[in-house]
This record gives C-alpha cells, sequence and structure tokens, in this order.
C-alpha cells in the first residue's frame, strides 16, 4: 500500500493506494478515533459489487455502519438527494462523533462530502472512490457540492475527508467507457503538471487500456501526488489550483447544454481538452507538437474530440458565463505552454468559443 | 461607532455597535473591495423598515444590491427556502467577487449565511443584524444553518462573516416581546462570562427596558465583545465554545416540541436558563443565590421562567437526546457554579429532566 500526503496543516490527511485493499477501511478509519457509528453512502451499482466488503471491513473493526443508498447517475446530484441522504443521516442517529463514508465515483463522493460538511455544521468524511476519474482527481482536495438546474457544482463547499482510500482493483469492474474517460484527467494532470507522466502515458497506454495493476497503481499514485501538491499550496483556489480546470471550462460548458446526458465528464473534459490547447495555440503560447501530443493522446485512448456540431456557439458562451468562475463576464482560462507547462488568460466568453 | 475585533487570524473580521449606523453600510462594504454586484436577503417585516436605508447606502457607494426577500418567522428556515435564496442568487448573477448580505434577525441571518458558505462554495458575507438576540448573539461567531423536521439547526456550516454592522436604533421598532426575548441571551452572557455585565443589567434594566440607546450600544457592544473573546478561543466549538449553550439544551428541546411556535427562541432560552441554574444547585455547584439572581433577573424582564405543563418530561428528554450535540446519549451540560463562571457535567438526558 502507497501512502500520499495531503500536507495542509491540521487538515492534512493520507491517501492510501494500493490493489485489493478496501478490507483495510475499518482498520484505518479506527486509527481516526471515529465513533462506532457510522454511515456508508453508496449507490445501487456500486452496492452490489462493493458494499460486502465494504461493510465486512468496517464491522470487522468493530464499526456500526447504517448503509444509505441513492440511485446512480449525475443527474441525482442535486438538493432532492442532498435532501434524502440528510434524512436518513439523522435516521440512522449519526452524531458528531460519527463518520460519512462515501463509496463510489465522484458523484457519491462530492454528494457526500458535501452532506457531511453540512450536516450538524460538519462531521468526518472518508473518501473510498471507486471510479479511475474519483481516484485520482474528485476524492482529493476537498471541493464537494451538487449541481443546480443553472449549472454544474455550483452549491458545495470544501470539505477535506479525515483519509482517503484507493483500491485499483474496483476499477476492474468499471464499464470501459467510464474507465476510459477517466484517462481523460490522467492525461490532464500529465499535461498541466508533469511532462514524465505524460510521457508514460504516451509510452504505455496500451498497458494501461488493458488494466495492469501495478501501472494503475503507479499512475493513481502519481496523480493523487500531483494533485495533493497543488491542494496544498491553495486549497480553496485562491489562484493557482485553477489550473485544474485545464479543459474544464469548455467541458462543464457541453455537459450543461447536453444536460449531462451525452457525455461522461471525462469525455467533456477531453473534448475541452483538445479545444483549451487549441486556444493556446491560436494564442501564441503553445507550438503545434503540443496540439498535436494532446490531440494524439485523447485520440488514442478513443475519446472525444470534437464540440458536437449540433451546439451553437453562442449557447457555449452563455453557458460558460454562467460558470461559477466566471467573474464579470470574463473567464480565467487555462492555457498550455508545453506539455507540464500552463499559463491563465483571461477570456471573454465570445473569445474562447471564437479561438476553438 | 465602536469596533469589536474578532479575532480569527485570517478570517478576523470588525463588529461595527453604534446608534444610526446603518448609512455606514455601503463605506464599510466598499472597504473590503467586494464585487459591486451585490444580494441583500431579508424578510418582509424588515424590508418594510430597513431595506429602503440599506439600498441607499449601497447604491450610495457605488454597489448594484439585488433583493432577496424571504416570508417572515422562525419556520421558514428551511431547507425550501435556503433553495429559494439559492436560485434568486444565481438569477441575480452573483459571482465569486460579489457579497451576500443578511439584514434581519437570527433567521435571516442563519439562512443567509449558510447560502453565503455554500452558494459557488463560499461567497462573502456581511450581516446586519436588526434585533437584539442577532446583534448580540447570532450574528458573531460564524454558526450558520437551517432547522430539520428532526431539530433546530441539524444543517449548517461555520461561515465567518466580512463584518457585522449592529445599529442599535434598528432595536427600537421591534415588538416588547422580540427586544425582551433578544435580553434572554445578554443575560446568559453575563450569567457565563461577566459578573459585572450582570450586576450592571440588575442595576440598570428599567433603563435598558425602556432602551436608551447610550445603555444599548454599551450592552451591545459588551455582549458582542465577549461572545467575540469565545469564538476567538474555540471557533468550530471543539470544546469551550459550548458554555455559550447554557440555557440551550432545554430551550432548544422546548422550541422543538412546541414546533417553534409558542415561545420566542430567547423566552425558550430564559426558561432552560432556570432550569439550567436549578440542575446546577441540584448537583451542587452553586448556592442559592445564584439560582436567586438568575431567576430574579428573568422574572424582572417578563420573561417565562417555567417549563409548560403539558410537556412530558420524557418527551423533553426525547427531544434533547436528537440535539446534535448529544453523544452517545449523553450531553455536555452547562452548569453555574457562580455568577460569570460555568462547568460542564456530562448528563444523560433523563438526568436532566429529572433535576429540573
Amino acid at each position: 500500500m502507497e501512502v500520499v500526503n495531503v500536507e495542509l496543516g491540521e487538515r492534512a490527511y493520507p491517501i492510501y493506494v494500493g490493489a485489493g485493499i478496501l478490507g483495510e477501511l475499518g482498520k484505518r478509519l479506527a486509527e481516526t478515533r471515529s465513533g462506532k457509528r457510522v454511515a456508508v453512502v453508496t449507490n445501487s451499482t456500486i452496492a452490489n459489487l462493493y458494499l460486502g466488503p465494504t461493510v465486512t471491513a468496517l464491522v470487522g473493526a468493530g464499526f456500526d455502519p447504517a448503509i444509505i443508498q441513492i440511485p446512480d447517475g449525475e443527474e441525482h446530484k442535486n438538493l432532492a438527494w442532498l435532501a434524502f441522504v440528510y434524512d436518513r443521516l439523522i435516521d440512522a442517529g449519526i452524531d458528531r462523533g460519527g463518520a460519512v463514508i462515501a463509496l463510489g465515483g465522484g458523484v457519491v463522493g462530492d454528494l457526500t462530502g458535501f452532506a457531511a460538511a453540512t450536516y450538524l455544521r460538519g462531521v468526518a468524511c472518508v473518501q473510498v472512490p471507486t471510479t479511475l476519474l474519483a481516484q485520482i482527481d474528485a476524492s482529493i482536495g476537498g471541493k464537494t457540492g451538487i449541481n443546480h438546474a443553472a449549472g454544474k457544482n455550483l452549491l458545495g463547499a470544501f470539505k477535506q475527508p479525515r483519509f482517503v482510500l484507493s483500491d485499483v482493483e474496483c476499477l476492474l469492474t468499471l464499464p470501459q467507457r467510464e474507465y476510459v474517460a477517466g484517462l481523460a484527467e490522467v492525461i490532464k494532470t500529465g499535461a498541466i503538471l508533469d511532462a514524465d507522466l505524460f510521457a508514460l502515458l504516451e509510452e504505455e497506454l496500451p498497458a494501461l487500456l488493458e488494466q495492469d495493476r501495478d501501472l494503475m497503481v503507479r499512475v493513481v499514485r502519481r496523480c493523487a501526488q500531483l494533485k495533493a501538491i497543488v491542494v496544498s499550496e491553495d486549497e480553496t483556489e485562491g489562484d493557482y489550483r485553477a489550473i485544474l480546470n485545464f479543459g474544464h471550462t469548455l467541458g462543464h460548458a457541453i455537459e450543461s447544454l447536453t444536460e449531462y446526458t451525452t457525455f461522461l465528464h471525462g469525455e467533456a473534459v477531453a473534448i475541452g481538452m483538445v479545444a483549451a490547447v487549441r486556444v493556446s495555440r491560436r494564442l501564441g503560447f503553445c507550438d503545434d507538437q503540443t496540439v498535436e501530443r494532446v490531440t494524439r493522446l485523447v485520440e488514442r485512448c478513443g475519446l472525444p474530440m470534437e464540440i458536437p456540431g449540433d451546439l451553437r456557439r453562442e449557447a457555449l458562451a452563455l453557458a460558460m458565463r454562467t460558470d461559477k468562475k466566471a467573474l464579470g463576464g470574463t473567464i480565467k482560462f487555462v492555457c498550455l505552454e508545453a506539455i507540464g507547462r500552463t499559463k491563465f488568460e483571461r477570456l471573454t466568453c465570445e473569445d474562447i468559443v471564437r479561438y476553438v
């Protein structure tokens, strides 16, 4: 088992990464001196696969877990299901000494984290991400929240977990499409922060697509480490942390306009990254080879690359304007200068859609 | 204008206290370098009285305020009205550079603070409390939240405001009953923290009941100062801050069992304080004179003192058990040792109702 530490002073916490480590959950939770009554929030799909071993691990360490199940899917990351989780936490008698465990992907993690941040003004939270996307990104850094009809993640809080436990064996049961969508965020991490990781992906992509366990542990650990460094630098996205939004400005707009039904988050981000590197090129920040390398790696994964033809540019600009990161009509857009190097550029939403 | 500083490191902020200082709001907000687009959340009653001067003050300082109006009353401090405020903030185009101003009593302040804590994962919040209760207690210290059918303030977050502006002239239009209810928290503050303040109340109660302005400024400033010290010591109620719950354990249970319709918060706290000092006496922590002084001051205000006869003791115990502060069936109960001195005692809910 590998351990990555997120350095955040009194809110510091470890990320455990390994293959077949879900059984350690109870032991790790016991180390945090949580109360015995805890809640596991998960969805029906994940429950079928991993609720058994999760509960076994918790009960084996002396915990009394209540199970809270929400439906699978991004469309349930909303205020109504948050209210449902609040009700169940109250019914289960979770008190301030208890802990809430998010077992699932980004939707479960974000919604559960937000519930833990606001239930009784905050109880301990543990993230057990079961998708690649959640393991390398969503579970780390404390961003939690829910969607609003007007946009993604418009409501939320910063809530650092007590720890994150990422078992790459959970990824073996992921639908291939979802696993590949997660690779988009791996590519993003390499593109903005680590030329060596990016080169490793170019080299080892076939083995990664075939889910070689050692390689998955290596990649998840490295991505977690990089994200941990960014988060430690800038916990609440004052400035630097915004580099993680590479590909996300357009990605979010595309997801919102297609009502979260056409693309998985990672797929939308893949399109957004290809667009963002093109914008970077148009602004003269990077060379053709950088565009080519990002585009090629996205393509080799089989990820989508182009903005759907039926999405009007005006609609995209409007969707970006209501993004919570838009300030006075402009956006701090993340450009690439080279693989592993970024640059912020403040652009109007109209400029962005013109340049892609 | 008096200034009390809440020392909380990077979350430190000033509390401005004075008579006739509402017109300063825009100037003070401009000092925080807030964006121009801001929102004022208030209720219909307060809007009739103070929205005009508030908007004038904001517009005069160059701000463009959106107005969000919720109905008056504790029963609206819930998830449905929180959702309403979220919707209006989005409609108004409030972005991360904006600020949300709570103009009203504790309900408006708590709900608005929670909205500000969670809208876009947090925007700046300003508290302009217009009730005595809110000026000396609710607006200070960053506790925000909403009620749940299962109990008061079960959902919420810690969110320190940018500043608090308390104009005691707003208290002149308060219904007498509400003003007097606020005095219960003034008595509480003296009883747990400051024998001199308590003695001042015993001395000057008639003038305070007649709303002498200088005396109100003096009392509000002193209460704000004392609360600020407690909050600085223990921002998130790890331990010490819990002394502020004196009278509240039973107070909350009484409010909950009477469905928030029979008593104002301060009235329930008055009953709770009389009960708590009796519990303290029964446990041998304080003398008869302490019981007498607290009881007498509550009585002179015309505040209720006795638990309604139709509330069954078992129901009270059960209501306390679902309080978010209950841990494993026991409560860290705040007892008085003397005027100005407290002691925590861990009691079961059954013990508490037996001793009152």
